[in-house]
């Protein structure tokens, strides 16, 4: 699949392009500036290969043509940033925001949570971009750093919100196609309002813990799937 | 240790007696009225054994000279039961707080948090009660089918939270004599207010995946004890 990741020259997104691309996906590496997303480039092609299906370019432009685009930018960037990809968003475009609200983003702490005026911050996302774009809430729980340690599977399932079933499928399959990583239908765009939240828990436990990879596996399921399976 | 749940009736605080009681500890099962108690006792005893540890009050009477007091009961009704409760709570009593503000509370769907005032429902709850009782959350993931299955372990941690770290660890020990739950301590007790949204979080996995039991363990540590060990 050809996949954008807009900010992903960040330490969650470059994770991310990395395990999409060792997967076999074509990635853009999306950044507010060419040179940026071209060292990103570089730096991937040095550790999957030369041969490794990464491209960059500013975020405007990375997500054009795209069926999926990865968001991952910090909270306070999050207006901006979709400001300039909004234009270039294509019809029915699935746009996968990984935003976590953080008090970090007004200089407090990353412990603790902000609430954005719609909820959420896939919600506000959503009121950013046109209404022919499909958004998707996910990737709240899941370590940069286990997402950038490719020699081990990552150990964590990914909560997947919104409200367009094939396109949480899409993003599932995505996630699915990471060592490890199994996804989980939370429901509606809405419910990212608590997901989002869990990112600062886990930073407590983190910092408790002396932890960096902390991350949720849910339990009680044996069959792992499409919801209702 | 002599426990006491108020609220002891219900489907969780009971599954939560049953467990407590097989570990061997005094549960004292608290209820608005002495009949219910001394029924939900003689259940117990039916599933124990005639010699099990437990015992029934009304609430008030149910937590004097308890060094550990559960309050399980529906958001709707956590102010009166505070309210019943609080002239017989001890001082230095630890208060484990249980409630899940759902907006069932208010008609609404248990799949949605409603947000007191407060912040969270542990927060309500401490502006409740006399400032020498010692608040703690805990339980709010944890499902009332999977403390009744008693043959079975409980595939699940226990999110903790508080403001005093040696109510705290009292907490985590009763939850550590639970066969298979291990406890995490998430930071003080505001952090209730991400914890307890889980419970909403879970119903929604559950009813999406046709299951009762799902819950949480969190992943990437491997020495489970005291935080920061």
């Amino acid at each position: 699949m050809d996949i954008s990741i807009v900010g992903g020259t960040g330490a969650e997104g470059f994770g991310l392009a990395l395990r999409l691309a060792k997967a076999g996906h074509h990635v853009t590496i999306g950044s507010r500036m060419a040179e940026k997303a071209a060292a990103s480039v570089e730096e991937a092609k040095g550790i999957l290969g030369e041969d490794a299906p990464v491209d960059g370019a500013v975020n405007a432009e990375s997500v054009v043509g795209k069926p999926v685009v990865f968001v991952t930018v910090p909270f306070s960037g999050q207006a901006m940033i979709y400001d300039a990809i909004k234009d270039t968003l294509e019809e029915g475009t699935v746009v996968c925001d990984c935003t976590s609200p953080l008090m970090t983003a007004v200089g407090g702490r990353a412990t603790h949570a902000i609430r954005p005026w719609h909820g959420s911050a896939a919600e506000f996302a959503k009121s950013l971009v046109p209404k022919h774009v499909r958004m998707v809430g996910a990737f709240h729980t899941i370590s940069a750093e286990a997402l950038r340690a490719l020699d081990q599977p990552v150990d964590s399932d990914a909560f997947v919100m919104g409200d367009d079933a094939e396109a949480k499928t899409m993003v599932g399959s995505l996630i699915q196609d990471i060592p490890g990583m199994r996804w989980v239908d939370v429901g509606g765009l809405q419910m990212a309002r608590i997901a989002e939240t869990l990112t600062p828990l886990l930073i407590s436990i983190n910092i408790r813990y002396k932890l960096h990879e902390s991350g949720f596996r849910i339990m009680g399921r044996d069959a792992w799937g499409a919801p209702g399976k």
